[in-house]
């Protein structure tokens, strides 16, 4: 929207490439109930209850003619047991970004759960990775990793071998009705990209959740809230990496489960 | 989206009600062809081909918990004829918002055509009004008002005359399916809403629309550089008015037309 | 700076006049050593150690061509004395502003201590007035003001008695020697302001400071930390008030006292 | 200032380094009486009367605990005739940042005309670097490199050569007299740096300049309307370039010129 303008710009220049990616991921064991109330149907917790919040710094991006934006995005290991299909995936809890143009189509196209917040570059102090959201002028939330080493031959395998067949990043596009009354649309999304990391540090990473009230942040205390409700059990080796991502890929297109 | 952590709190506090909008308010008759080409069907243009563009300060927004976002909408004459249903009103062909919040919910459940703009408070300087906005560092659009004074007898009961019985907001929701493959499910929609003006006055508008390249503004530029190819034939009196605004309306509810 | 380009201009539409300002004044007892440490000589604490917080929403800024900036000061109830000159009145400990431009004049013109932070408009939800500054994504201070009245005749009278006579904004000039090797300039000046108030009420108030370490907010965790160990000993009476304000009083001109 | 506060925290973790900078840099020949009438006695202008243009993405920058900011310079290539010292160098007609905290240190300790802009992270597209500076919505300045290719070993060693014992940053502190009557301060300055290029790229680079009115950007507009007035003679090979940065050189202090 609006249509009536005709689609997007796509032509020379424009493509699904971010050039330039840098991120920081933070995992985190939780408990399965906890997490469990979170999934829509046929969504179920994965063997391990995890919990995976990325921070991704995107530059030269082909859509935005070479602009970028920033992401914070939450996830949770989860298996989808459709009537004729099975898949092992991260089901995205919620996904914020400081750029209202890709919100829209991520949730219109993808059904990826995007909303805004501010998200300041991350800094780095004294070998300290850190990053942070806010909204309506009071906290989100606040990531750190430290101790940074490259990893182990051991530790690419076993995240090699972690991710393999298990890269579906899952969403559920949910469209009410109009005006809010009537039977919603829902559908349980897949929406594959491919990353190339071209450097990579293992370290200690750290998530810290706000707890929020709903004159601090009326329209996401209760996401928020939920997530900092999520008893962290056990952080998992954090990592940053650079690399480079597609959006657009031909063969694994965005789709909606069966 | 994301709807698995539930609705919007709705409580003590929240309503429709925005208690403090300023508007500026230009209208100009433009050429029926060029106009008619963005309206979907079966939208017509109406007896005078006019379009408006609309500034609104929105302060003291009850599902903000107080806080507000600045929009500058434009619209369309129109009449809607469809198979069950005849209604005049005003066809919103893009607006622009400061908050993604309101984008979202505007879109998803009005189908109002909202995308966002930094759009800075008005300002007045020597008895003249301003506005604008802007995206990625790029103008889009400056809208001015001058010479105001009290409106006439004439005027307020001219222009009351002319919104009776068209007083219908309209709009296009248009939700592609997922992943962009497949057909679209597309309504035109109404959103009704009440304002009450507490000040008005009179005087002469004038809107100047940027002309960009994909460069510039790559999500928007086909947008305004259709809005600023749309001739101004004759501009009609300005409007700047104090009022409120109640957008929840029990009785006349966001539908979608027939 | 720069000044090869000359002055700012000076012409029709320009003055000293802010024609629209809402304000929010939180004023507190604190501890008379604990204030005292902070003032340069020869100021001391007034009879009553009071630390007052002034938040202004400026609208209509002539200088600015109509556009407006928002503020949080904090000042202190002190007596100047002199070598040839009293003088009492409320001295800036700092000023958070929301506009470089304003910072710039102020700091080098008049000695106001002005700092930037993120200051958004106040809110109103419930009857109740809200603000709040943040700077790198970390909170400074929140202030709110609720159960709003009109003044008693009382109130009144007693709030012009208690200004008469020591309606002077105090600053201190510090400027460095080139490179910060060697003698700084610095003055104690008076920077007076004319304000109309227009509509007032008298409410209960509160101030949260916030506790910040260095890499929350490197250039301004100190002065925050400083004005949270000020103790609340005691609320005054809280207002909010509407009206305009003049700058520029050539009877009264900014001047370093002596 | 507030210096009741003390000095700003120096301890582990602050230097003067800025870890990771991107330049983009653009010279061009002007006419020399056009740019003499800028520049304040003992300044001349140097043997080519050269503008350059630099814009600087500051990140990892220790003093802000690992923050950045972006800046976008203007100089001209200078000569500087005192009565005890003679220096060659590049005068800052105007420095616009985007971070308040460094144009105040940088104005009262440095003497360099820093003022407020938003300027976005320049872009790259289609192999086309793109900066560019805004402030109250309007634009200043936009500059691209485009066609980059490595320097040749001629152009390094030119660049050197150009560059030898003429790399002093000079400015001219002015600080007025408080409330602006009497006599300024005023000092030429030097204000040494070192940066170290990690990569660097040669093209061909242009700069365009708004033309603004006061009410478009009343406290710069006539500081933009001049230097785009002065005449682009020539343009010189553009450069594009990634290094780190330190402002600290105890051994070439800033100082006043004698």
């Amino acid at each position: 929207m609006p249509a009536h303008f005709g689609p997007r710009y796509i032509g020379p220049g424009t493509s699904g490439w971010y050039h330039d990616v840098t991120m920081m991921i933070v995992s985190y064991e939780t408990e399965r109930e906890a997490l469990q109330q979170y999934l829509p149907e046929p969504l179920e917790v994965a063997e391990t209850p995890l919990v995976t919040v990325t921070y991704a710094c995107n530059k030269q991006v082909d859509w935005l003619a070479g602009r970028g934006y920033n992401l914070i995005g939450v996830s949770a290991a989860v298996r989808y047991a459709g009537e004729t299909e099975q898949l092992e995936g991260d089901y995205t809890l919620v996904m914020w970004e400081n750029l209202t143009d890709a919100i829209l189509s991520g949730r219109e196209l993808q059904g990826i759960p995007k909303i805004y917040a501010d998200i300041p570059e991350h800094r780095i102090s004294s070998g300290r990775w850190d990053c942070s959201a806010q909204h309506f002028g009071s906290p989100i939330v606040a990531m750190s990793i430290d101790e940074l080493r490259a990893p182990t031959a051991e530790e690419i395998a076993a995240s090699a071998a972690e991710k393999a067949g298990r890269d579906n990043p899952i969403g559920w596009r949910y469209l009410p009705a109009v005006g809010g009354y009537g039977q919603p649309r829902h559908e349980i999304t897949t929406f594959p990209s491919a990353t190339t990391i071209h450097e990579a540090q293992v370290g200690s990473g750290s998530v810290n959740w706000a707890s929020l009230t709903w004159e601090q942040n009326p329209t996401q205390f209760h996401i928020v809230n939920a997530l900092a409700g999520l008893p962290v059990v056990a952080y998992r080796p954090a990592i940053v990496a650079r690399g480079s991502t597609n959006l657009v890929l031909p063969e694994r297109p965005t789709r909606a489960l069966k």
